[in-house]
């Protein structure tokens, strides 16, 4: 059993559920009854219905800028109510609540996790919907959790949660070349790509490993983006190195490379929609020893 | 004098502001203000702008899972700045502030309740805008109720609080059908209706009694959900037991019926609008003694 | 050095992020990990990307209503990256973080104010992006000015941030004018315009002496609002004051002319859209001696 305490300790949620209706206020409410003292930190609730996928990225792109010992509430669960189990992860210094659909692949590439599924029914609403499990499963789970009941208590161990395939992000065999796909474009039209590359450094950027696919290239010295059309974008460090409006590729935040545009909205100049190829050009070097 | 006391205390915010404008934050600030230690849960600010009617059932879906003595904000007030009273209610062990409007109708059919006219100038603003009551009037209400100010102190008792007329919840004089109407969709275009009804017992459906108009019927054998086009859908317990795309009917987390699509929007699928009707068939039998 | 100390202390934010990226979620993460202690307030994360001027509005519009020593992240940062330089702006009594790109112009109106370069590399992120440093510089700042830590202590003084110019709210020489502009549209369609004016008194409306520009008049006995298609609105206490559907104008709760609707939206119904002129007709008298 691994020691998890914050003070006071946050509790970050994550869900498809939007904020029109009062179904992550109801999630509080429960977890405020049972953690008084937690804190409440929203990721965000606008992840498309249903899209386990998208979830996961943004998971991923925000878990290690948490307090260590945060919990993290995770409600995508197109499958409510059917066999899908309810889980609790370990990992990474966090513990994690969802459904077992996926929502924790890009996790489990980070380091080992445990998994326990979550089945006491003291850890639960005295009466579960069939259709709300969010506020009558997961919610009280978070809250418990943070209470620093240990994942033991909650049900028997998850061996292998269920994960789906990594998005693209492969070397070229000539090494020339890496291969991804438009992820998802954020609220500024900045398009996510599934290049998983670090900060420049001396000797060129760094493919971040768990991204990668193909030979074992460690660094790569890049030219361009080229884009479905035929189209090459210049690599540049920020938005203001590009002229307005024009288009460029950088490493943004997350440390993957981004399609942007100046003072616009790359999704709406570019067409591009998730899942289109991009390919970064330049030359790998440096191969693993 | 009721004794009500959190620790820290909980105050809950329904309104109609959005969140594009600061609003709900002004009403925050000023809260933050007189009671520090308050935690703030938002229900949804995105009651459609001046609809009463989804407030107050908004409310009514939430209140119960929130830590007893909590205080409810709740400020749809198209008649701002009018002769329209400010309230604070105390009901079902929570206390909740705004405007005497119909907006907590359905909080009144669920037990005794005092109101309380917020007239008394300390729990006000020293300044009251006559277009902002939410900043001006109901939070600071709010904060000093959260502080634990009794009831009385605000003002003078209030008998009759505003009520509009329920939505129907009828039992068909035959006994084989309920008639009742769409409510409104959520987020995923589940349609919520007036059709107030339990979870599943070994005697059939049990109707929500404060809900329930006609014959004193209490239990009901449910077969079939017929649209006003005469489709007749299926009555399931959960999204999967639908085939993806299907359209069916279940009794949603709030124990309401709902008409729903697996993996889709109801809403967009039937055409379904609010105030159209739906009829549950079935059988009632065990009439109330 | 000026003594700040809220208990527990407040953070609001004020962003062009979003709800659906959980860049805002993020710098709470990045701020909890530092303050433990601090709440968080949201003011709107929906500010028009890039619109610096509505940020600083909305700053304005708000302030005054937060617990003394309060802390506001503001990131509208256009040109994250670039030379702009983060800033600590200390000023009526409260401390604000944000790009020195004008976002402060309304509050330096306010009274005197010192600024501080945030250059001390103890008080960002240990790796700083290009394109988000309110994640990686702002929001730790923010943390680090809510622990008490000194503007002095983050870098060297900034002797003129950067401001743009006023709206227009110029009173006519004849006095019986006093001319402005739309600014923009609420969520209920409520047109906030920069005829600045307090509330009114035995001699008229006051205005807003550092909005004013022309004579020095100081009192004004309004008689209409003027639109652009010459249309005379009647000015009113409260929406309540006009019929259903009735256009009219009022002092708002910040202080400033709007133009409004009774139970309808005043942008749809007027077509005004921001910087269009809007000219209040009246009489002014009570010179400034």
């Amino acid at each position: 059993m691994t020691k998890y305490q914050t003070s006071p300790p946050v509790i970050a949620l994550l869900t498809d559920f939007g904020t029109v209706d009062p179904y992550v206020g109801l999630m509080k409410a429960v977890m405020a009854r049972i953690a008084p003292q937690a804190r409440f930190i929203d990721l965000t609730h606008h992840i498309p219905p249903g899209d386990i996928r998208r979830a996961a990225f943004v998971l991923w792109q925000s878990y290690a800028f948490f307090p260590p010992g945060s919990v993290f509430l995770t409600v995508v669960d197109p499958g409510v109510g059917t066999a899908r189990r309810p889980l609790l992860l370990e990992c990474c210094g966090h513990r994690f609540i969802g459904p077992d659909n996926g929502i924790f692949t890009y996790l489990l590439q980070q380091g080992p996790a445990r998994g326990y599924e979550l089945r006491h029914p003291a850890f639960r609403l005295p009466q579960v919907s069939r259709t709300f499990h969010g506020r009558d499963v997961f919610a009280p789970a978070a809250a418990y959790a943070a209470l620093g009941v240990p994942g033991e208590a909650f049900g028997p161990p998850v061996r292998h949660p269920v994960q789906f395939s990594l998005p693209p992000c492969e070397v070229d065999p000539s090494g020339n070349e890496v291969r991804g796909q438009v992820l998802h474009a954020d609220r500024f039209g900045n398009l996510l790509t599934s290049l998983g590359l670090w900060h420049p450094g001396p000797q060129g950027w760094r493919l971040t490993p768990w991204l990668r696919q193909g030979p074992e290239v460690v660094h790569f010295r890049p030219r361009a983006v080229r884009l479905p059309s035929g189209q090459r974008l210049p690599i540049v460090g920020t938005f203001g190195d590009l002229r307005p409006g024009e288009a460029g590729a950088l490493v943004g935040s997350t440390g993957l490379l981004e399609v942007v545009v100046n003072g616009g909205s790359a999704a709406e100049q570019t067409g591009l929609r998730p899942g289109d190829p991009v390919v970064l050009e330049g030359v790998a070097h440096g191969e693993r020893p």
